[in-house]
């Protein structure tokens, strides 16, 4: 491809303030360009790269014998209200209706489709497992899109569905899925770790991330320095040590105090340990509860553990007079003690304890009652919680369990995810069965498998770059040389030149190489060579009429200093040596 | 592929009453699935298909230099505020806001993206021409989908984009297109009649159809015999002879009449011929105008070209009772003559007459009274037109223009279309120029091109079945070989066959040929084969004890009859020679 009719702008600024590398890259180097926040064009360097990555997971998908098909985009909004997924997903969902007012929901996924059509044939025991993919356009209708690619409101995904007999069958994939994405991401030029995760909306009992780390990665994740255990804080377990949880159990009793109403307040007045106090964070969820979070002293609730203990879709804090005039209690002084006596009456409040509070006897807190206390509060005796779990956020430092080590804190980009999903949908969805080899009809038994493509793009450029600019991975790079034709006299470039770089750049595309050809006749070699840098193409090769007085090029490899000069006749030879390794 | 992996699932009926071909056999031979009105999954094989289509119409795009890029699904709905194409696209347009409460459209083309993405860079004359082209989903919100893949809700379109410096530099583009497109639609086995046809909601000045002849399509279009004409019925102009235009006009008078509604009511009354008589045809369009549509007795009305007459978006039949209270007229007795008159204080009447009715004198019809008729009405003496022009119905068997003959009336189905734009969209949007060598800001003269991916794989099949199933093109069939186990003593397949279809399969596979084999266990030779024709790959090899016998395979070619005898160890000779052809 020639620059000149190349539809490519490079620029040395970007209007927004990009605090992420790969979107002040991406955006610089002609690859995208922003539409409406979160909404993108992919320019034709950047689609070339969205399509190479498309094309070694299809190469991957295709290998392990999954097949690829394309479901509508609009799915019907009756399936997400078979799955009940229209309450549990919150805003991000985008609704539409068509002119006979049927309603359609623009899929953030698209379980409900795949079991949709698959539920239209009569499937056997014969037909199992089956995977079905598709690369499609997903819809996220986030609050905030940030980071370029990294967060966005519209992009592609290459998302799978896979239906099985049983939990055995799909174990079986589970852990080839493992394999099949990190051979994938692998072939990308990223490096990830496998993280057990938070399902979200999808639903199910378990599922891991394909982590890329990076600090400017939302995910936060926790990993043993053996490597033995990664997980996102939302799914981290950690030991919680025993504390005076044999100690003999005292009375119950009421003190004045004079404090604050901050946790050290508590700390400072009573002269007593952190973890003995009792922690109480008052929420009120997206079905107008209040949930009452009580944790160890020295523990913090992490919400979305909450969310999934209550069954909720979002949390916020309770506000003070909400406290006071609702529930009868006093900001910085909440306890579970006695607090269901004095409700509302319309009041619904659901006490949720953290398991750390069994490490403990004779916690202290508030009373429910200004400038009063509780001592010597004890589980069971003296409150009954409607939910007990794990509630708790992972801090670095914190023990994992079964002796695997200290947790390690890190952030990362979430490129992957793989799904269980047991009988979640197939129970949901009526006729979602198939027959089974003694006869009878059985629900499927199903996983889920997901990529998102212009993320996984972003975090390649989070990796691959330098000061200069981008530096792309051999198998994904837009194109695989890039030709500069320079004359240090004047701008234009004579016919000399011209002519000697047009034969080379024929070889080359002759050869099956793809040839990214600076043939512009205005522009400065200095910005020829820096918009090499930033567009970040493996080999640049220079040819001037200096060069050309050795029947020489010049080629360096983006990312390396060395500049090497190679006989013409011995250019391809190089090319296709080096850029098989 | 092994059949018994395959999520590949045929039929032998399908639940609509599918009136088209491709519905029907595309349905059966599991390519496609309904998923709600208009909406389809292209399952795995279907998908095969669809992906081939598009490498092709990719590989002709991109060798004639154009780019392929992508932009966002959702447009914003300010662009298509900028050219007012919210207000032209009728009810087609699905619109959806985000929780920001920002509009988007779900687009059915994407024009404004495109000059939106290129006005936010800075172009020069050197830059031109340039064409971008993508992929994308597209959406009609059709009153009804018919057809199967023939008029959906939901498609990929392959839509570009060509920007240019001047209108000369725009026609050679436009004649290449008609090149470029030819050629995929051959490759494709289509072949396709260029018409001149109506730009829709599109803009510009002038466009043109690529057109399938199938009784089944939906387009009505006219040639000439000698092939030097053809068009759309809604651009179709003709020849309109000149009747007794050159007689003397007579006097105006009002006659009592007896006669009915009708124009043969009035031929049989007034004892005159049907082409000196007015004809009335009243509308009201979409902005609540009424239409008085005039037209010589012996033609009728084309709705298409009367809307682009009056720059309307829909047309409706005035009723009797609005034609009676609004207009003072009456059904059956309208006349141009004094309409104006009598009108009810808001009503706006817009007169059209058609230029045939510069072709008579002395014309006869109603006078907005009952049972009285006018005779002698001529034009610009008795009635003058607020627009006129050619609303005139094309019919088999008129002249066209320029002595190239008789119109021959044709249906077909529209497969692609290219369109002039001109500057109607430059000149809307601001910012959409380019500096021009004389350093002045000038706007882009613009063109645009489309295929219905989906609607051109019905064509392919309306045009390539016969009675038992589809008959793929070579350059688009899903698979290349369908290969057969038989045995025709039981149903299960003997290890000595299976072993040696398998090594058959395997040898093919290496030699690159898609293969689709058919391995079911349980399922009848009989079944077999009617799969094998209703899902129409070229090349059928059936191996079953009696072919091994004589160490051969059994090879069909569908849509022949003749069976071949071919030795195994000549296999890949005979695939590789007749393939090529």
């Amino acid at each position: 491809m020639k620059f000149s009719n190349y539809f490519l702008k490079t620029s040395k600024t970007t209007a927004g303030d990009d605090k992420s590398v790969s979107a002040k890259l991406l955006k610089q180097g002609g690859f995208i360009s922003e539409s409406v926040a979160g909404r993108y064009y992919f320019l034709p360097i950047g689609h070339r790269v969205q399509q190479k990555i498309m094309a070694i997971i299809k190469e991957e998908m295709d290998a392990a014998e999954y097949q690829e098909m394309t479901t509508p985009i609009l799915h019907p909004l009756e399936l997400w209200k078979e799955t009940n997924r229209t309450n549990t997903t919150g805003f991000e969902l985008m609704k539409i209706k068509d002119r006979r007012d049927v309603e359609f929901v623009l899929g953030g996924t698209a379980e409900e489709m795949f079991v949709d059509l698959v539920r239209q044939y009569k499937s056997s025991y014969r037909d199992l497992p089956f995977h079905l993919y598709q690369f499609s356009p997903k819809f996220r209708d986030e609050l905030r899109a940030r980071g370029g690619l990294l967060r966005v409101r519209e992009f592609i995904m290459k998302d799978g569905y896979s239906f099985h007999k049983d939990e055995e069958d799909f174990k079986i994939e589970y852990k080839k899925m493992k394999k099949v994405y990190s051979k994938i991401f692998k072939r990308l030029g990223l490096k990830t770790e496998i993280a057990e995760s938070d399902n979200g909306y999808i639903g199910g009992e378990y599922c891991h991330e394909f982590i890329v780390e990076s600090d400017f990665g939302e995910s936060k994740y926790f990993v043993t320095k053996n490597g033995d255990y990664a997980s996102h804080e939302d799914v981290t377990v950690f030991q919680k040590e025993i504390k005076n949880k044999d100690e003999k159990q005292k009375p119950l009793v009421e003190v004045q105090v004079e404090r604050g109403v901050t946790m050290e307040d508590g700390v400072k007045f009573h002269k007593l340990p952190l973890w003995q106090q009792i922690k109480d964070v008052l929420f009120m969820d997206n079905n107008g509860r209040f949930i009452l979070a009580i944790i160890r002293g020295d523990l913090d609730v992490n919400e979305t553990k909450l969310l999934h203990l209550i069954k909720a879709v979002s949390l916020r804090h309770a506000r003070d007079e909400e406290i006071r005039e609702k529930l009868r209690s006093e900001a910085g002084f909440i306890s579970p003690v006695k607090i269901k006596n004095n409700l509302d009456k319309n009041v619904e409040l659901i006490i949720v304890a953290d398991d750390s509070l069994r490490t403990i006897a004779n916690g202290y807190g508030g009373s429910n009652k200004k400038n009063i206390d509780l001592m010597n509060i004890n589980i069971d005796r003296d409150y009954q919680p409607d939910i007990e779990g794990d509630i708790a956020l992972a801090k670095t430092g914190y023990d994992a369990q079964n002796g695997m080590g200290k947790l390690i804190e890190k952030r990362g980009i979430e490129v992957g995810n793989i799904f269980q999903l047991g009988y979640h949908y197939s129970n949901l969805m009526k006729g979602a069965t198939f027959v089974d080899s003694d006869g009878k009809e059985k629900p499927f038994y199903m996983g889920c498998y997901g990529i998102g493509i212009g993320r996984t793009m972003a975090a390649i450029v989070e990796i691959h770059h330098d000061e200069k600019g981008i530096i792309w991975p051999r198998e994904i790079t837009p194109f695989a040389v890039h030709l500069l034709s320079i004359n240090s006299q004047q701008l234009t470039i004579n016919n000399k030149i011209k002519k000697e770089v047009n034969k080379i750049y024929k070889d080359l595309q002759k050869n099956n190489l793809d040839v990214l050809y600076d043939d512009r006749n205005d522009v400065r070699p200095g910005e020829k060579f820096a918009d090499a840098d930033l567009i970040g193409i493996p080999y640049r090769i220079v040819i001037s009429e200096k060069t050309l007085e050795q029947n020489c090029v010049e080629i360096k490899k983006r990312g390396e200093e060395k500049v090497e000069l190679v006989k013409i006749e011995n250019l391809l030879q190089f090319l296709e040596l080096n850029l098989k390794n």
